[in-house]
């Protein structure tokens, strides 16, 4: 079935929020086409380089209802109700996410769901999917997509062509955006946990793992098949870092020095730690995400984040939903469309990729932290009272849907209410008229 | 002549800095490739894009007489002794750069340094150049540099590939180096004003002009075939910007309006700005200028900078004077020379960056300012008390060979105390007490 389009728009970028974005477009009745770099990872077994497992939440979900996907992904999920803390002396507990039944993030499969969202914009959105594009330029004067050997035309890009998107440097190259990229100095690897002999999680599988250790840390996510995928967050370089682990001696004596349970659960740590590659972190912050009424970016192209928020994806496919609103309000103005999305939504990037930074300290170091457990108990003691006015940070990312900018505004009042209270520079009484006066009520 | 060679290294980029470290190392033994995107300027009438004359100072200097050449060059250059300012009202004055006869800068022909410079590292020091060998990559195992359908063998690589720099593409890439590019939002456009119907200077020639005007500015510095360049500098958006100014009509007004006293030096005015390109300005900051022991950057690519304190070209050739003294250091140890220039001169790198972008403020707007002027004069009366402990920044910067950051530094320590004491906070005995016990001699 072929829809009545009005204008065709140019995607550049199959990944996750390529086929969202092209289907809430072609919803409304655009024409799409998808260039990708890479083959079609329906018919080619191919590692995408990237993370197995995700985290979904509130802001993904949104959108994969929205374009009428959700319900063909929902049996694929497994649902995490809180952090499981592995503490260096072996004892293990829980830090729920949320106090209410549904408040939970679910891990999925990252190469599961791009399939089905892109058979999904194919079958019910006619989506064109272009594979083995490789964009090597822009032409504007031409009106053309420069790929290997081939000029196609366009009318207008959607870049979601990731952490070195080309579009971005064609957006940056003719515009005053600024731009910057932060290295976080810290790398990742992936290890597996194996399901045990009767085919069963070796771990608790409705929550995430974490083994913080202060400068480092060990995460584990559960998976359909009832492994485990294990990430390994450590500095590149000094003392505990990739670097110095290049022995398999000094690989078991690490593990077995600070993370011993493992050592059952992951059957060949040091062979398989020496297969697996190095991932780097970091985040790229940019000014503009547009290029006047030509072309924009989104996803990981627009903010490249640290993944320790579980925010990539959501904030990702959450730009999708941002970007039809205003495709819907400005109708055909696209000069419009592409600079509200650009100055009310960048913001929201950037307060994600600086949330998702500090999120790394809370989860290699701060969990263990009393104070930190007397901050988490107080923050959910005022939630219940004051539930439309105080929602813990955590909350206001994961299951509630307000902009980013406005969760980091209201965390940081919130931080700094909580702080004196616990000082006791401020009396229960004050604190909770200062709940009342300095945070308006949610929606 | 042939050097005996020690090792080879591979220069990427012919500009002025290029062919200087070509110089400096081939000078202690080592033999230098130097390969070149564009043709040669000697034989190729080009234009570069880039401005016409340059304001050359004691850093550049320093270098130009290490490597032999500055007797060639002295010729050339047109002592400037400050800044003649003309006001709104037609009125004309000098704001002289120093106190001493010798404190001056000059104004020198780009492409003629170029030239010379090329010349004679290729005639003195055999420094072999490639033309029209734009890089296209690094080949980091098979130590090849790739260029248009050719691979050449590398030992070391040294890029002064300018602001797009590929070497520091490379870099960023392979390391963890962050990476800042901040446009100005400002741009500027080259004017020309020629000689009178004499063939004589229709200004000063042993000035810079500069004619402020708050949110913008035009200078003009003296050419050798006693010409003018001016420089336009205006914002790209915005009332009075480049793009509003986008008829004759508007231009002829903007001129007449701001600077009417141009309206005789420069003949067609509107025709002339019509033909000619917008530049942009920006900042690059990069916190790595290595990697490893195979490759560094210098220059541009290492610090591309606003122009506004005349130093871009200046801080290019320290880069040189500094490099060469770390491979003398630590003969043969890249990885010790690469990494001491990395650490210890990129603080440098920024601190120019910044003091470019505060001097813009000062160029345009403080000039005209009388709080200007009170403490230009009292930075000159303190120089004579205390000439080894109080130097003003502009001469830190221009007439001394400090790092840059201990200019910068001092700079802050210095306008505090000027501050205060102008504010009455401070009386004159203790501005002297303070300037004593904060302010270390100067070398």
């Amino acid at each position: 079935m072929r829809l009545k389009t009005k204008e065709h728009i140019s995607l550049i970028g199959a990944g996750l929020s390529g086929p969202v974005m092209a289907s809430y477009l072609s919803s409304i009745g655009f024409s799409t086409d998808i260039y990708e770099s890479r083959s079609d990872m329906r018919t080619n077994l191919l590692s995408a380089g990237r993370s197995i497992n995700l985290a979904l939440s509130v802001r993904g979900i949104k959108a994969l209802k929205d374009i009428g996907v959700y319900e063909k992904i929902k049996p694929t999920l497994i649902p995490m109700s809180g952090r499981m803390i592995h503490d260096a002396n072996g004892d293990v507990h829980l830090q729920p996410y949320g106090q209410k039944k549904n408040e939970v993030i679910y891990s999925v499969s990252r190469s599961n769901l791009n399939k089905i969202l892109m058979d999904y914009a194919e079958s019910t959105y006619s989506v064109n999917f272009n594979f083995d594009h490789q964009l090597q330029d822009i032409d504007l004067n031409k009106l053309t997509l420069r790929f290997q050997n081939k000029d196609i035309p366009f009318n207008r890009i959607l870049g979601s062509d990731g952490a070195s998107s080309k579009v971005r440097d064609f957006i940056s190259e003719n515009s005053d955006a600024s731009f910057l990229k932060k290295p976080l100095g810290h790398g990742y690897k992936e290890l597996t946990i194996i399901p045990n002999n009767n085919g069963e999680f070796q771990l608790d599988s409705s929550s995430l793992h974490i083994w913080p250790r202060g400068e480092f840390m060990l995460i584990a996510l559960p998976n359909f098949d009832r492994s485990f995928t294990c990430t390994l967050f450590l500095p590149m370089e000094g003392d505990n870092s990739f670097s110095y682990l290049d022995s398999e001696k000094k690989v078991f004596k690490f593990f077995k020095k600070y993370f011993p349970d493992t050592l059952q659960l992951i059957s060949d740590i040091p062979g398989e730690y020496h297969k697996k590659p190095v991932g780097k972190l970091g985040s790229i912050y940019c000014s503009k995400w547009h290029y006047n009424d030509r072309a924009a970016i989104f996803g990981d192209a627009a903010h490249t984040i640290v993944p320790f928020f579980g925010q990539g994806m959501n904030a990702s496919l959450q730009d999708c939903t941002v970007m039809h609103s205003f495709v819907k309000r400005y109708d055909g103005n696209w000069d419009k469309i592409f600079k509200s999305f650009s100055e009310k939504h960048v913001p929201n990037g950037h307060a994600i990729a600086d949330m998702a930074l500090e999120n790394y300290i809370e989860m290699r170091d701060s969990v263990n932290d009393p104070k930190y457990k007397i901050k988490r108990e107080l923050e959910f003691e005022l939630e219940n009272k004051f539930w439309d006015r105080f929602v813990p940070r955590y909350s206001m990312v994961s299951f509630h849907d307000l902009p980013y900018l406005e969760v980091y505004r209201r965390g940081q009042v919130q931080s700094k209410l909580m702080h004196s209270f616990i000082l006791g520079d401020l009396t229960k009484k004050k604190l909770y008229e200062q709940i009342e006066s300095k945070l308006t009520p949610i929606r």
